[in-house]
């Protein structure tokens, strides 16, 4: 017999990851990681570094939105609980991040040596035991065959020994297979064909295209079966940026009834309403009012497909799209002349200038979001940090090929500069280098992960960060305790944090932003702001205690939803 | 049959605090928790705010380990799984931390609502069970009797429907009884006999004084024991600042093999070793090296005594102290004439200095320990972070009174800022708000928690911050990847961030010390410097790739008990 060629295991696995097409790898060095870093850039992979595990968390999940997959690697114990909100995060919004620990050495533990980093009890299983309650986001991995469950089993924890042991190279050279198991080819016949009919048969059918759309790499071919239908499709919040918005039949952000009255109208009265791809979750659907009838409502899951009442098992997302594609005669489908772009929030009942006086001048949330829309560009990358920003970025239209970056489900704040500074590594190492990025950030937000727009200043990068001083927790504020000395915040100096943190002079530019004229002013000046070739943050002044209407319905919403539980 | 009186649950925990010696509550309002807040002021309780509840956690800490007890407030998910590395962090190093977590309503989680803040499954006790496995922390709290077990159990997860539920208020009147079980008394009878008789025959023992003098609170009791017994006392590294160093009985800090040999063979040599408190982990303990003769060696746990062989179960530790304290004739014990205190680390074969020239003028960690005894003044309060300053400072020899915060056994970088911030607030309520708090923090540690400073200028507090930046994590450095771009950070501007964290002009001070006659000259020039009444934060230059000799002791101690394993 031949003698195998070997290679060490933390080798193989970065072999793999950079076949997978990781080009950057987040996280912390620590004493049971080190000498694993060291095979990083003989695999092609540059280590980025964050100012700690719960950022290099965040980071990886952005960069993955972008790149599809991202690694992170944390040390034993301490590093590893830092990043777990960020891995629960990413679990709950269902982006594949692979996790990698470095452990003490399988003979400390089999000693059950009391070693730092533990309780002294011996016990070594206890952090994996959490990281593994919060790890079926290795769901998108398990579903790859052999090779690759072998490496992510691994990956998961690598201990410090276990690192430089060498194993057969040989299936490196087999690509790791990411496909969704096949459908079972007659059930996805029948379900093709009765989708097909429903289609024929309707007058005013809608398409609702969730969030499954965007993490099952469906896009292409959603946007293809949108182009050819010609039906109104409407987007729910996890789902905005998956489909061309600027597309004359995109038709608005449907949740519920946060809505406005023109767009709970339309889905509320389709005969058939075809949603891709749905996430049932508080803020994704309005508090649960986004209910449309079964028996007139198609569900394409990712591995299963419902018609009305009928449910069609292994049949997956991506296959029968494919087959409708190639099945569905679409000169037999109707679709109306032209589709009303309804705003999403009704403008004319929006309770967040309540607050205010309407004449002035300030900066306020019923004013921002659509003028940001004037100013986003084709294809930019817009981050918005949970709380204000999530829920205002629902009244912006999306100028083409924008990809929208918050976290609806898990809702972290802090979540949004990690992933900033992922994304735009993510970016940077794209076929598309040249894309914006564009975070919006709360203040509150800001006091917990500013930090890692130090990791954005160290490799170069030049987002555009806009802070939103409001003064406070502003969604808390909306919740409970308006005025409570619990929902202040230490006033911070935000414009000082870049050089702060080390950016030099020439290589980052800051503003205040305290009215109208001066957003005008600053973002419609041209390229001078908005393709800076540096790093830029602007500290945006809006009114305290105003708010998204979107974030007051879906309060109220809860309200409601609560009282009738 | 009378009326009971009621009060809300949340009042009753709160009541409970208050009477558990809490002042201040750490914590980071959110959605579930907000209710509960307001119920904070009513109950005598101040409400800290940090930026972050991974800042909250290390806060919740450094207050406990100066009161005693401590309290944080977190929401549901998002918000308490950011804690878990405090938490587990307390729990490891047996720190009394009372965790509480706003959840959903409890109808909420019987209906499995896909609310924000999970993984939209309907599975609401995840995030509980994985703080289960770090909360037997709770072990200190199990301890106590009903009523307080009773009101832990709620605080542990307090549903927000629950929060202004009525329940009796008739055992707010009795305390909660937090005495220890009262040990078997004819077991500790003849534990106390067979010490005392080896005490009287002993020729030259010692004291080894562990954590758990501390965290057990039994520091009169062992004080008091030293005082009469006359013996020589050593340290543990985690028990630093549990007894005088400035006592005629101090004999130095024994960490194994990494102590100098004067004190390695003052250890070893002894004919009876009553070592009060042991924790056997890897650091505390020189790798392990640390090993004294059982039959010479007496052991007083919690919850147990061990004379030699015989191990006395349930006879505890502050029990068993008493008693000794009762029953031993201190005339018939010996006692040496006068003790030695031993550098801790050997000067003479410091590696430390290898790396630099010694005849410049550089603040060498070898140089910088002793020279910070020489500063200290009695009753400060020194926190040390993980890492090159809580390796240094056991070469530095404490006035009397000194409290040492750092984490020997837990070890989680970032840590020493929150707790800082904790024990500043900690002293401001206590008997004696005049004592100092003094932080020596790593550049790579501040860039994870350094946001924690801006809730200290917040809440007034004035520490001194001694950030000691040696470009990167020298820890690591040191462990491997010497000179690999890991181990590097981004270089920060650490001066300016007091100001841009909002503290007001003349409400604080910076300083920048690059070599040791400017260290002198700061330092040493009395009041203004080291009782000004501002925040102060020193920018300490130290020499890349310089390390306590400590450290690289304790590094070599691993390899060398890995190879062996």
């Amino acid at each position: 017999m031949a003698e195998q060629e070997e290679t060490e295991i933390v080798n193989y696995l970065f072999q793999r990851l950079h076949q997978l097409g990781i080009r950057s790898v987040h996280g912390v060095p620590g004493d049971f990681n080190l000498v694993a870093l060291d095979y990083l850039d003989p695999a092609g992979l540059k280590w980025v570094g964050n100012c700690s595990e719960l950022n290099a968390g965040y980071a990886a999940d952005g960069y993955a939105r972008i790149n599809g997959i991202s690694a992170m690697i944390t040390t034993f114990g301490v590093g590893e609980l830092s990043a777990i909100p960020a891995i629960a995060g990413s679990y709950s919004e269902r982006v594949s991040v692979v996790n990698i620990v470095g452990v003490p050495s399988t003979k400390s533990e089999r000693n059950r040596v009391p070693v730092h980093h533990t309780f002294a009890d011996g016990d070594y299983s206890v952090f994996r035991n959490m990281s593994k309650s919060i790890s079926q986001a290795s769901i998108t991995i398990d579903d790859i065959k052999v090779a690759g469950r072998e490496i992510d089993r691994v990956l998961r924890a690598l201990p410090t020994d276990m690192v430089l042991r060498k194993i057969p190279a040989q299936s490196l050279g087999t690509p790791i297979d990411l496909d969704m198991p096949p459908s079972d080819p007659e059930a996805e016949v029948e379900a093709a064909q009765s989708i097909a009919k429903a289609l024929y048969a309707a007058k005013n059918a809608i398409i609702l295209v969730d969030v499954g759309v965007i993490r099952y790499r469906v896009l292409a071919e959603v946007q293809e079966f949108i182009d050819r239908l010609k039906l109104p499709v409407f987007l729910t919040p996890m789902a905005r940026g998956a489909i061309n918005e600027a597309s004359p039949h995109f038709a608005g952000v449907y949740i519920g009834d946060v809505s406005g009255p023109e767009i709970q109208q339309a889905v509320q009265s389709a005969d058939v309403v075809l949603s891709i791809g749905p996430l049932r979750s508080d803020f994704n659907s309005g508090v649960f009012t986004n209910h449309t009838k079964t028996k007139r409502t198609i569900e394409i899951h990712l591995d299963r497909t419902k018609v009305g009442y009928s449910t069609y098992l292994h049949v997956g997302m991506k296959s029968i799209l494919q087959r409708l594609l190639n099945s569905v005669d679409f000169r037999k489908t109707h679709y109306p002349e032209s589709i009303a772009f309804g705003p999403i929030i009704s403008q004319s009942i929006n309770k967040g200038d309540e607050h205010i006086n309407s004449t002035n001048q300030d900066v306020t949330h019923s004013w921002l979001w659509t003028h940001v829309g004037d100013w986003l560009q084709e294809d930019d990358v817009v981050v918005a940090e949970i709380g204000t920003p999530s829920f205002g970025i629902m009244d912006t239209r999306f100028p083409k090929g924008v990809t929208a970056i918050t976290q609806i489900l898990w809702g972290s704040i802090g979540f949004s500069i990690g992933a900033c500074q992922g994304a735009s590594i993510a970016v940077r190492e794209s076929d598309q280098p040249s894309r914006r990025v564009i975070l919006f950030v709360g203040d509150g937000s800001f006091q917990i992960t500013g930090n890692e727009i130090s990791t954005m200043i160290r490799h170069g990068l030049k987002p555009i960060i806009i802070v939103l001083n409001n003064d406070g927790y502003t969604t808390e504020r909306m919740i409970h305790g308006e005025d409570m000395m619990y929902n202040d915040i230490q006033p911070w100096k935000y414009r000082k944090f870049l050089k702060a943190f080390g950016a030099k002079k020439g290589e980052y530019k800051t503003y205040a932003v305290e009215n109208r004229a001066e957003f005008q002013n600053l973002f419609m000046r041209g390229n001078e702001f908005s393709k800076a070739n540096v790093i830029q943050l602007v500290e945006l002044f809006m009114p305290r205690k105003d708010a998204p209407h979107g974030l007051l319905s879906t309060i109220e919403g809860m309200t409601n939803f609560n009282a009738k539980l």
